[in-house]
C-alpha cells in the first residue's frame, strides 16, 4: 500500500489508507485513545480502540498507521482515521526540550535555535519556510519567463565588492581569499558577457559585528541585473512586478500556511516613491527626528514605514535619490547633481532592497573609484571589462530572510532562517 | 520606441524597430556596409547604405539601431534590418584579446578564462549557460511540483559533513569554521524537521588539490533529500524522473542553443543498473582493467560508460551496492552484508551523482561513526536529532557543472562554469 499524506485523506472517505508521520499529541480516555498524527501536509486525528486502546508511544516518534478514513464534521479536515494497525518506525527516545504541540513555542530564541530540528517541527515554523520556498522558486520562475538567465557566481573571491571591508577571509591554497559580500561585480559581468538579463539566488557573507534582530552574517540574496536599461524607474518597475508575482504565488500555494500564521498579504498596485530628501523632511517635520547625512537610520525607516502605511495604505515604499557619498562606487550619478540613480525599498519600515543604475562608462568608473579613495588596480578584472563594450544596466537585490520575516510577521530575522549565522551562532 | 530583441524581428516585417546590442562583425563593400548586431536573442544582419555607408565603429561596441525589418530569404532569421539610424552607446576602446565572431574560440582555456567577460560572449558559451540556467530552474520546478520544500542551509559551518578532511577553514569571529563540503547533514535535518521532502541548489566547497578536467574547488550541487522512503530504488526513480523532466525542458526551451552546440540530448526511458561487483567484473573480463577496492576509478567509469552505451544504448548507468568502507558514515548498510543501500550515477562515463538511503536509527548511527574512527561528539548537533524521531530517508546530489559539461559536450568542466575556482584560479 502506498503511503498518502493527510491532505489527501478527504478524498479517500470509506477507503483504507496508509499514513506515516510524527506522533503529535495523544489523549487517553477509558474506551478510546486519540492520536494526532503529523506529516508534511498537516495533522489528522486517529482513533485507537479495542486492541489498540492501550497502545503507547512517546510523542514525536515516527509511526505508520493503516486505517479507515471516516467522515467527521468536528474535524477541520472533515475526516478522521479509525486505526486498524499502528507500527512504530523510529521511537523518540529522549524528552523533547520544549513542547511543540501547543499553539506557540514557549522558549527563548537561543533555546529554539539550539534545538532547531525540533523547533522547526512547529506548524508556524513549517509555514514560514514553506512560504520562503515559494518566494524563492517564484522569483526564479518570474525572471526565467522574462528571458533572464539564472547564473551561479563564485562565493570564494579575491576582491570584495564594496571595497574589502567586513569580509570573511580564508586561505585558498596559499592565497588570500574572501567570501563574497554580494554577487554585484559578477552579475554585472554576466550582463556585459552578453546574457543581458540575469538573476542569482545565493548566499552572501558579511563579517559585520552586529547584535540586532535584522542582521545575519550569512543570508540569501535574490539578485537581479538588467542590461539595456537607462532609467532607474524601469528597475523599480521590475521589482514591483516580481513582488506582485511572488505575493500572488504565495497567496495561491500557501493558503494553509497563511491561515496558520494569521497573515494577509499586501495587495500591491503601485509602490509609492519618496526621495531621500522628502523622507528626511517628513521625519524632521512630523516626527522631530534627525537623520544621518545622506541616509535613513533604522528608526527613521520604521517611522517612514508607518507614514506610508497611513498616508498611502502601502506596506512598501521606494526611497530614491541617495547622494553619491552614501552609495557604492559603481552607482550611476544623476546628471548635474551630487545624487545618484539609486533606490532602497522599505517593507514595513525595513530595508529589503538596494538597487539602481550602474556606471557603464570606463572613464566615469575610474573617476568614481578614485573619488572613493579606492585603487582601481585592486579591482582590475572588474574594471577591465568596461573597455570592451558594456551596455547601460542596473539591478537590485532582495534579502530573502528579511522579506520572509516581514511577510510572515516574525519579529527577529533568525526566525526566518533555518540555521542562522550570527556573531555567536555557528551551530547547528 | 521600445527596444526589441532579434528573435522578435521575424514578426515585425515592414515595421520600423529599435534594436540594441554588440557589433559582432562588419563587412564594408563599395555601396553597402553589412553590420551583424548581436543581442541576447542572437545575431541579425543590418544593412548600412547612403549616409550610413561610411559609419565605422569597433567590433564589440554597444550600438542602438533604428531600422526597417525587411524579408530576406538568405538570412537564417528570414529578415534583415535596413538601417535608418545608428548610434554608439558605449564604444569598445581596447582590442579584444581573441576573436569571438568565429565559429570556434581559438585560445587556450587559461586565456579564455582570464578574459571571461569576452569569451562568454561567444555563441557557444551563451548556449552552454542558457542550458545550465534551464537545468537548474527546471530541477526546482520538478521538485516544487512534487511537494518538496526548497531550503537554504548555511555554507559557513563548524562541522565537516564527511569528517573534516579537505575543507576550507576560516576565522568566524574568533571561532574556527569551515565552508560546507555539502549540505548533507542539513538536508537530513530539514527532513527530520518535518519538511520530509526538500531540495537545495547551492554552492559547495572542496579544498581538494586536484589538477583535473573534472574537478572544481567550488561547484553547484543540486541536492535532494526524501523522508518516508525505505527502498534505494525509489531514490533512483526520483533521480531518473527529474533528469527526464530537465532534459525535456532543455529540449523545449533551448532549441536554438542545442543547434548551436550541435547536440542531441539522450532520451531516457529507463536507466540501467549495475552492481559495483558486476561493473568491476565487466572491467576485468572485457577490458582487462583492475579496479580499486570497493570503487571504480575514473578510467573504469569511462569504460563502463562505453560499455552501457553499446550494450544498453544508454548514456546513463546506476552503479549500486558499494561496500560500507568506501561510503560515508551516514550511509545505510544493507541487511546481512557489508554492502550499502547506495548508488552513483554515471553520465557518459563520468560520475554526476552519489546517493542512497541514510541511517535513521540512533544506535546504528553511533556505531557507524565509531567504526569509521569518528568521534560522535564532533557531530553532536547532527547526531542528537536521531533521538527525537527521524523517518527513514535518503537522497542524492547532482553536480550541476558536470551535468552541464557532459550534456553540452564541453570536455573540461571549467567550460561549464562561469567563473571557475581551481588550484590556481581565484580571478576573475
Amino acid at each position: 500500500m502506498i503511503r498518502i499524506v493527510t491532505t489527501e485523506t478527504p478524498y479517500k472517505v470509506g477507503e483504507t489508507v496508509k499514513l506515516s508521520g510524527w506522533v503529535h499529541k495523544q489523549r487517553y480516555l477509558s474506551k478510546v485513545t486519540f492520536l494526532l498524527l503529523r506529516d508534511r501536509g498537516g495533522i489528522i486525528q486517529c482513533i485507537l480502540e479495542k486492541e489498540w486502546l492501550n497502545f503507547r508511544v512517546e510523542n514525536e516518534s515516527i509511526v505508520e498507521i493503516i486505517g479507515d478514513v471516516v467522515e467527521s464534521k468536528k474535524q477541520k479536515l472533515g475526516v478522521e482515521i479509525h486505526v486498524r494497525n499502528i507500527r512504530v518506525i523510529n521511537k523518540c527516545q529522549k524528552a523533547i526540550p520544549f513542547e511543540i504541540n501547543q499553539s506557540e513555542l514557549k522558549a527563548g530564541m537561543d533555546h529554539l535555535l539550539n534545538h532547531r530540528t525540533i523547533s522547526l517541527r512547529h506548524e508556524k515554523n513549517q509555514a514560514i519556510f514553506k512560504i520562503q520556498s515559494v518566494l524563492s522558486q517564484s522569483f526564479g520562475d518570474f525572471f526565467t519567463s522574462h528571458g533572464f538567465t539564472r547564473i551561479f557566481t563564485p562565493k570564494i573571491v579575491s576582491q570584495g565588492a564594496e571595497g574589502g571591508a567586513n569580509v570573511f577571509s580564508l586561505n585558498y591554497f596559499g592565497k588570500n581569499a574572501h567570501l563574497a559580500q554580494s554577487p554585484q561585480f559578477y552579475k554585472q559581468m554576466m550582463v556585459a558577457s552578453g546574457f543581458e538579463r540575469v538573476f542569482e539566488i545565493g548566499q552572501v557573507f558579511r563579517a559585520e559585528a552586529h547584535h540586532s534582530s535584522r542582521h545575519l552574517n550569512e543570508y540569501v540574496s535574490l539578485d537581479v541585473e538588467i542590461g539595456f536599461i537607462d532609467d532607474v524607474k524601469e528597475i523599480m518597475e521590475w521589482e514591483t512586478d516580481v513582488l506582485k508575482y511572488m505575493i500572488s504565488r504565495v497567496n495561491d500555494q500557501c493558503k494553509r500556511e497563511l491561515e496558520i500564521l494569521d497573515v494577509k498579504l499586501p495587495f500591491i498596485t503601485e509602490i509609492p516613491c519618496l526621495t531621500l530628501y522628502e523622507a528626511q523632511e517628513i521625519l524632521s517635520s512630523q516626527y522631530q527626528k534627525a537623520s544621518p547625512e545622506g541616509d535613513l537610520d533604522s528608526e527613521g525607516e520604521r517611522l517612514i514605514g508607518e507614514y506610508v502605511r497611513e498616508k498611502y495604505n502601502s506596506e512598501f515604499v521606494f526611497i530614491t535619490n541617495y547622494p553619491c557619498e552614501t552609495r557604492p562606487m559603481y552607482t550611476m550619478p544623476s546628471n548635474d547633481s551630487a545624487l545618484t540613480e539609486s533606490f532602497d525599498l522599505l517593507y514595513k519600515g525595513l530595508e529589503i532592497t538596494s538597487g539602481g543604475l550602474r556606471i557603464h562608462d570606463y572613464e566615469m568608473l575610474l573617476q568614481s573609484f578614485s573619488s572613493k579613495g579606492l585603487n582601481p588596480n585592486d579591482f582590475a578584472s572588474y574594471i577591465e571589462m568596461f573597455q570592451y563594450g558594456v551596455p547601460p544596466h542596473g539591478g537590485f537585490a532582495i534579502g530573502l530572510e528579511r522579506l520572509t520575516a516581514n511577510m510572515t510577521g516574525v519579529g527577529n530575522i533568525r526566525g526566518a532562517t533555518a540555521f542562522p549565522r550570527d556573531l555567536e551562532r555557528l551551530i547547528p
